[in-house]
Protein backbone atom coordinates (compact mmCIF):
# COMPACT_ATOMS: atom_id res chain seq x y z
CA UNK A 1 0.00 0.00 0.00
CA UNK A 2 3.27 2.10 0.58
CA UNK A 3 3.91 2.01 -3.16
CA UNK A 4 0.95 3.51 -3.91
CA UNK A 5 0.47 6.50 -1.49
CA UNK A 6 4.22 7.10 -2.63
CA UNK A 7 2.91 6.95 -6.03
CA UNK A 8 -0.33 9.48 -5.78
CA UNK A 9 2.87 11.69 -4.04
CA UNK A 10 4.94 11.16 -7.48
CA UNK A 11 2.01 11.99 -9.76
CA UNK A 12 1.00 15.09 -7.54
CA UNK A 13 4.47 16.42 -7.54
CA UNK A 14 4.93 15.98 -10.79
CA UNK A 15 1.98 18.22 -12.38
CA UNK A 16 3.05 20.47 -9.41
CA UNK A 17 6.35 20.82 -11.11
CA UNK A 18 4.97 21.15 -15.16
CA UNK A 19 2.68 23.47 -13.24
CA UNK A 20 5.37 25.68 -11.60
CA UNK A 21 7.64 25.84 -14.99
CA UNK A 22 4.27 26.62 -16.94
CA UNK A 23 3.87 30.11 -14.64
CA UNK A 24 7.76 30.73 -14.20
CA UNK A 25 8.40 30.71 -17.90
CA UNK A 26 4.31 32.20 -18.76
CA UNK A 27 5.18 34.27 -21.69
CA UNK A 28 7.56 31.43 -23.31
CA UNK A 29 5.69 30.55 -26.61
CA UNK A 30 5.43 26.84 -27.06
CA UNK A 31 5.83 26.27 -23.35
CA UNK A 32 2.01 26.59 -22.05
CA UNK A 33 0.53 24.34 -24.59
CA UNK A 34 3.06 21.57 -23.88
CA UNK A 35 2.94 21.56 -20.10
CA UNK A 36 -0.53 22.06 -19.38
CA UNK A 37 -1.59 19.21 -21.12
CA UNK A 38 1.46 17.21 -19.43
CA UNK A 39 0.45 18.93 -16.22
CA UNK A 40 -3.51 17.33 -16.68
CA UNK A 41 -2.16 13.83 -17.57
CA UNK A 42 -0.48 13.66 -14.41
CA UNK A 43 -3.37 15.03 -12.59
CA UNK A 44 -5.39 12.34 -14.20
CA UNK A 45 -2.87 9.42 -13.04
CA UNK A 46 -3.34 11.07 -9.65
CA UNK A 47 -6.60 10.72 -8.98
CA UNK A 48 -6.52 7.22 -10.58
CA UNK A 49 -3.97 6.30 -7.70
CA UNK A 50 -6.45 8.21 -5.61
CA UNK A 51 -9.22 6.32 -6.17
CA UNK A 52 -7.18 2.47 -5.67
CA UNK A 53 -6.24 4.03 -2.42
CA UNK A 54 -9.75 4.48 -1.45
CA UNK A 55 -10.96 1.42 -2.56
CA UNK A 56 -8.77 -0.13 -0.37
CA UNK A 57 -9.65 2.22 2.30
CA UNK A 58 -6.60 4.22 2.43
CA UNK A 59 -6.03 8.07 1.39
CA UNK A 60 -2.76 9.83 1.53
CA UNK A 61 -0.89 10.07 4.02
CA UNK A 62 2.11 12.56 4.91
CA UNK A 63 5.51 10.91 3.53
CA UNK A 64 8.74 11.81 4.32
CA UNK A 65 10.51 13.62 1.01
CA UNK A 66 12.74 10.75 -0.24
CA UNK A 67 15.57 13.25 -1.25
CA UNK A 68 15.75 12.70 -4.65
CA UNK A 69 13.71 15.33 -5.80
CA UNK A 70 16.04 17.86 -3.94
CA UNK A 71 18.85 16.62 -4.02
CA UNK A 72 18.47 16.71 -8.42
CA UNK A 73 16.89 20.22 -7.88
CA UNK A 74 19.81 21.82 -6.02
CA UNK A 75 21.69 20.73 -9.74
CA UNK A 76 19.89 23.54 -11.53
CA UNK A 77 21.45 26.67 -12.02
CA UNK A 78 20.31 30.10 -11.23
CA UNK A 79 21.33 32.17 -14.49
CA UNK A 80 18.97 32.16 -17.27
CA UNK A 81 18.98 30.35 -20.52
CA UNK A 82 20.64 27.50 -17.97
CA UNK A 83 17.98 27.68 -15.46
CA UNK A 84 15.42 26.86 -18.08
CA UNK A 85 17.39 23.82 -19.67
CA UNK A 86 18.37 22.35 -16.38
CA UNK A 87 14.72 21.95 -15.02
CA UNK A 88 13.64 20.94 -18.22
CA UNK A 89 15.91 18.42 -17.81
CA UNK A 90 15.75 17.44 -14.35
CA UNK A 91 12.23 16.99 -15.05
CA UNK A 92 12.71 14.84 -17.93
CA UNK A 93 15.00 12.22 -15.65
CA UNK A 94 12.37 12.06 -13.07
CA UNK A 95 9.74 11.40 -15.68
CA UNK A 96 12.42 8.81 -17.19
CA UNK A 97 13.13 6.82 -14.00
CA UNK A 98 9.47 6.79 -13.00
CA UNK A 99 8.78 4.89 -16.05
CA UNK A 100 11.29 2.79 -15.60
CA UNK A 101 10.06 1.74 -12.33
CA UNK A 102 6.40 1.75 -13.35
CA UNK A 103 7.50 -0.66 -15.91
CA UNK A 104 9.46 -2.72 -13.44
CA UNK A 105 5.74 -2.79 -11.11
CA UNK A 106 3.52 -3.22 -13.89
CA UNK A 107 5.48 -6.27 -14.48
CA UNK A 108 6.34 -7.77 -11.35
CA UNK A 109 3.87 -6.27 -8.65
CA UNK A 110 2.27 -9.26 -6.88
CA UNK A 111 -1.02 -6.93 -6.85
CA UNK A 112 -2.77 -7.49 -10.10
CA UNK A 113 -4.72 -4.27 -9.28
CA UNK A 114 -1.30 -2.13 -9.38
CA UNK A 115 -0.28 -4.20 -12.07
CA UNK A 116 -3.20 -3.39 -14.17
CA UNK A 117 -2.80 0.50 -13.28
CA UNK A 118 0.64 0.55 -14.38
CA UNK A 119 -0.17 -0.97 -17.53
CA UNK A 120 -2.17 1.42 -18.05
CA UNK A 121 -0.17 5.10 -17.03
CA UNK A 122 2.82 3.64 -18.62
CA UNK A 123 2.36 5.02 -22.13
CA UNK A 124 1.70 8.15 -21.19
CA UNK A 125 4.47 8.29 -18.90
CA UNK A 126 6.86 6.84 -21.51
CA UNK A 127 5.51 10.15 -23.36
CA UNK A 128 6.74 12.31 -20.75
CA UNK A 129 10.64 12.49 -21.45
CA UNK A 130 10.12 13.18 -24.81
CA UNK A 131 8.28 16.44 -24.16
CA UNK A 132 10.74 17.91 -21.84
CA UNK A 133 13.59 17.05 -24.50
CA UNK A 134 11.82 18.42 -27.10
CA UNK A 135 11.51 21.55 -25.08
CA UNK A 136 15.16 21.32 -24.69
CA UNK A 137 15.73 20.50 -28.38
CA UNK A 138 13.35 23.49 -29.31
CA UNK A 139 15.63 25.96 -27.65
CA UNK A 140 18.79 24.60 -27.16
CA UNK A 141 22.15 23.43 -29.28
CA UNK A 142 21.99 19.27 -29.05
CA UNK A 143 25.54 19.31 -27.95
CA UNK A 144 24.39 21.58 -25.02
CA UNK A 145 22.04 19.37 -24.31
CA UNK A 146 23.74 16.36 -24.59
CA UNK A 147 26.49 17.90 -22.07
CA UNK A 148 24.03 18.91 -19.56
CA UNK A 149 21.72 16.04 -19.88
CA UNK A 150 25.05 13.27 -19.17
CA UNK A 151 26.16 15.78 -16.31
CA UNK A 152 22.41 15.32 -14.33
CA UNK A 153 21.92 11.78 -15.56
CA UNK A 154 25.19 10.96 -13.09
CA UNK A 155 24.21 13.53 -10.56
CA UNK A 156 20.80 11.31 -10.30
CA UNK A 157 22.89 8.10 -10.11
CA UNK A 158 24.28 9.69 -7.06
CA UNK A 159 20.95 11.11 -5.87
CA UNK A 160 19.19 7.41 -5.99
CA UNK A 161 22.42 5.83 -4.00
CA UNK A 162 21.76 8.31 -1.54
CA UNK A 163 18.34 6.93 -1.01
CA UNK A 164 19.75 3.65 -0.13
CA UNK A 165 20.23 4.07 3.72
CA UNK A 166 17.19 1.53 4.63
CA UNK A 167 16.62 -1.32 2.03
CA UNK A 168 12.98 -1.85 3.64
CA UNK A 169 12.02 1.64 2.09
CA UNK A 170 10.98 0.93 -1.11
CA UNK A 171 9.93 3.86 -2.94
CA UNK A 172 9.43 4.81 -6.41
CA UNK A 173 12.73 6.81 -7.08
CA UNK A 174 15.07 4.71 -4.90
CA UNK A 175 17.02 1.71 -5.55
CA UNK A 176 15.18 -0.51 -3.60
CA UNK A 177 12.28 -0.89 -5.93
CA UNK A 178 14.42 -3.29 -8.52
CA UNK A 179 17.32 -4.04 -6.12
CA UNK B 1 -7.47 40.46 -27.84
CA UNK B 2 -6.70 42.03 -24.05
CA UNK B 3 -9.57 40.31 -23.31
CA UNK B 4 -8.26 36.68 -24.18
CA UNK B 5 -4.83 37.38 -22.43
CA UNK B 6 -6.43 38.43 -19.20
CA UNK B 7 -8.79 35.24 -19.06
CA UNK B 8 -5.64 32.95 -19.96
CA UNK B 9 -4.12 34.22 -17.00
CA UNK B 10 -7.24 33.93 -14.80
CA UNK B 11 -7.49 30.57 -16.37
CA UNK B 12 -3.86 29.46 -15.00
CA UNK B 13 -4.39 31.46 -11.79
CA UNK B 14 -7.57 29.23 -11.20
CA UNK B 15 -5.87 26.00 -12.18
CA UNK B 16 -2.97 27.14 -9.63
CA UNK B 17 -5.00 28.19 -6.91
CA UNK B 18 -6.97 24.36 -7.30
CA UNK B 19 -3.32 22.72 -7.17
CA UNK B 20 -1.96 25.07 -4.18
CA UNK B 21 -4.95 24.05 -2.05
CA UNK B 22 -4.82 20.49 -2.97
CA UNK B 23 -1.18 20.42 -2.20
CA UNK B 24 -1.90 22.29 1.13
CA UNK B 25 -4.35 19.99 2.27
CA UNK B 26 -3.04 17.25 0.43
CA UNK B 27 -4.03 14.63 3.34
CA UNK B 28 -7.49 15.66 4.00
CA UNK B 29 -9.86 13.22 2.88
CA UNK B 30 -12.62 14.08 0.24
CA UNK B 31 -9.93 17.13 -1.34
CA UNK B 32 -7.90 16.09 -3.73
CA UNK B 33 -10.65 14.01 -6.13
CA UNK B 34 -12.68 17.40 -6.19
CA UNK B 35 -9.86 19.78 -6.44
CA UNK B 36 -7.43 17.79 -8.97
CA UNK B 37 -10.44 17.57 -11.36
CA UNK B 38 -10.96 21.27 -10.85
CA UNK B 39 -7.70 22.08 -11.62
CA UNK B 40 -7.47 19.87 -14.97
CA UNK B 41 -10.66 21.02 -16.23
CA UNK B 42 -9.01 25.48 -15.04
CA UNK B 43 -6.28 24.34 -17.52
CA UNK B 44 -8.07 22.80 -20.34
CA UNK B 45 -9.95 26.03 -20.43
CA UNK B 46 -6.38 28.12 -20.40
CA UNK B 47 -5.27 25.69 -23.39
CA UNK B 48 -8.31 26.71 -25.15
CA UNK B 49 -7.94 30.49 -24.49
CA UNK B 50 -3.89 30.05 -25.63
CA UNK B 51 -5.39 27.73 -28.76
CA UNK B 52 -7.33 31.09 -29.78
CA UNK B 53 -4.61 33.78 -28.82
CA UNK B 54 -2.15 31.87 -31.15
CA UNK B 55 -4.68 31.52 -33.90
CA UNK B 56 -4.58 35.02 -33.61
CA UNK B 57 -1.15 35.14 -33.66
CA UNK B 58 -0.55 36.34 -30.47
CA UNK B 59 0.62 34.79 -26.97
CA UNK B 60 0.62 35.29 -23.24
CA UNK B 61 1.58 38.92 -22.24
CA UNK B 62 2.83 39.79 -18.68
CA UNK B 63 -0.11 41.54 -17.51
CA UNK B 64 0.30 43.82 -14.81
CA UNK B 65 -2.33 41.66 -12.04
CA UNK B 66 -5.34 43.61 -11.27
CA UNK B 67 -5.07 43.52 -7.77
CA UNK B 68 -8.50 41.98 -6.86
CA UNK B 69 -7.11 38.91 -6.04
CA UNK B 70 -4.45 39.49 -3.72
CA UNK B 71 -6.94 41.71 -2.24
CA UNK B 72 -8.95 39.03 -1.93
CA UNK B 73 -6.36 36.82 -0.58
CA UNK B 74 -5.43 39.12 2.26
CA UNK B 75 -8.91 38.48 3.66
CA UNK B 76 -7.90 34.88 4.47
CA UNK B 77 -7.46 34.12 8.21
CA UNK B 78 -4.30 32.66 8.81
CA UNK B 79 -5.06 29.78 11.83
CA UNK B 80 -7.41 26.69 11.10
CA UNK B 81 -9.89 25.62 10.46
CA UNK B 82 -10.61 29.35 9.14
CA UNK B 83 -7.83 29.46 6.82
CA UNK B 84 -9.33 26.87 4.59
CA UNK B 85 -12.63 27.42 5.10
CA UNK B 86 -11.77 31.57 3.95
CA UNK B 87 -9.28 30.16 1.34
CA UNK B 88 -12.65 28.06 -0.15
CA UNK B 89 -14.41 30.66 -0.13
CA UNK B 90 -12.66 33.20 -1.67
CA UNK B 91 -11.81 31.01 -4.79
CA UNK B 92 -15.43 30.50 -5.43
CA UNK B 93 -16.42 33.49 -4.76
CA UNK B 94 -13.95 34.60 -7.80
CA UNK B 95 -15.34 31.32 -9.90
CA UNK B 96 -18.64 32.93 -9.49
CA UNK B 97 -17.36 36.34 -10.56
CA UNK B 98 -15.50 35.01 -13.63
CA UNK B 99 -18.74 33.24 -14.46
CA UNK B 100 -20.70 36.23 -14.49
CA UNK B 101 -18.18 37.88 -16.36
CA UNK B 102 -17.84 35.09 -19.02
CA UNK B 103 -21.88 34.94 -19.36
CA UNK B 104 -21.47 39.17 -20.13
CA UNK B 105 -19.18 37.99 -22.92
CA UNK B 106 -20.62 34.92 -24.02
CA UNK B 107 -23.80 37.19 -24.46
CA UNK B 108 -22.02 41.04 -25.57
CA UNK B 109 -18.70 40.42 -26.69
CA UNK B 110 -18.23 42.24 -30.66
CA UNK B 111 -16.32 39.20 -31.09
CA UNK B 112 -18.07 36.01 -32.22
CA UNK B 113 -15.58 33.42 -31.61
CA UNK B 114 -14.91 35.11 -28.36
CA UNK B 115 -18.86 34.52 -27.68
CA UNK B 116 -18.30 31.30 -28.44
CA UNK B 117 -15.80 30.31 -26.54
CA UNK B 118 -17.30 31.94 -23.51
CA UNK B 119 -20.76 30.07 -23.87
CA UNK B 120 -18.73 26.56 -24.07
CA UNK B 121 -17.06 27.50 -21.18
CA UNK B 122 -19.75 28.75 -19.10
CA UNK B 123 -21.35 25.42 -18.03
CA UNK B 124 -18.19 24.29 -16.41
CA UNK B 125 -17.44 27.24 -14.66
CA UNK B 126 -20.63 27.67 -13.11
CA UNK B 127 -20.24 23.73 -11.42
CA UNK B 128 -16.64 25.20 -9.60
CA UNK B 129 -18.64 27.92 -7.04
CA UNK B 130 -20.87 25.20 -6.08
CA UNK B 131 -17.72 22.85 -5.91
CA UNK B 132 -16.62 24.93 -3.50
CA UNK B 133 -19.22 25.38 -1.34
CA UNK B 134 -19.89 21.77 -0.94
CA UNK B 135 -15.96 21.75 0.41
CA UNK B 136 -17.05 24.24 2.78
CA UNK B 137 -20.46 22.29 3.29
CA UNK B 138 -18.79 19.17 4.31
CA UNK B 139 -16.71 20.21 6.79
CA UNK B 140 -17.91 23.81 8.48
CA UNK B 141 -21.55 24.32 9.95
CA UNK B 142 -23.84 26.48 7.98
CA UNK B 143 -24.46 29.44 9.85
CA UNK B 144 -20.87 29.70 9.94
CA UNK B 145 -20.28 29.19 6.25
CA UNK B 146 -22.95 32.03 5.39
CA UNK B 147 -21.38 34.60 7.73
CA UNK B 148 -17.96 34.36 6.36
CA UNK B 149 -19.28 34.38 3.02
CA UNK B 150 -21.11 37.75 3.44
CA UNK B 151 -18.50 39.49 4.49
CA UNK B 152 -16.22 38.15 2.27
CA UNK B 153 -18.26 39.34 -0.84
CA UNK B 154 -18.61 42.52 1.11
CA UNK B 155 -15.05 42.63 0.54
CA UNK B 156 -14.58 41.68 -2.56
CA UNK B 157 -17.05 44.43 -3.38
CA UNK B 158 -14.26 46.70 -2.39
CA UNK B 159 -11.85 44.80 -4.17
CA UNK B 160 -13.89 45.69 -7.33
CA UNK B 161 -14.10 48.96 -6.59
CA UNK B 162 -10.76 49.35 -6.18
CA UNK B 163 -10.51 47.93 -9.67
CA UNK B 164 -12.50 51.29 -11.76
CA UNK B 165 -8.86 53.34 -11.75
CA UNK B 166 -9.08 53.22 -15.24
CA UNK B 167 -12.12 52.16 -17.04
CA UNK B 168 -10.23 51.72 -20.53
CA UNK B 169 -8.29 48.56 -18.85
CA UNK B 170 -11.29 46.36 -18.55
CA UNK B 171 -10.42 42.81 -17.05
CA UNK B 172 -12.40 40.06 -16.25
CA UNK B 173 -12.29 40.82 -12.47
CA UNK B 174 -13.04 44.98 -12.97
CA UNK B 175 -16.27 46.28 -12.36
CA UNK B 176 -15.09 47.36 -16.03
CA UNK B 177 -16.48 44.81 -17.69
CA UNK B 178 -20.01 45.43 -17.21
CA UNK B 179 -19.84 49.04 -16.53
Amino acid sequence: MEVLIDHAHCERKAAGAAVQLMFRYLCEPGLGEVLSPLAREELEHFEQVLALLKARGRYLEPLPSPGYGAMLAKQVRRGEPERMLDSFLVAGLIEARSHERMALLAEHSPDSALRGLYGALLKSEARHFGLYWMLCNERYPRDVIVLRLNALAAAEVEALKGELQDPGDVRMHSVGVDA
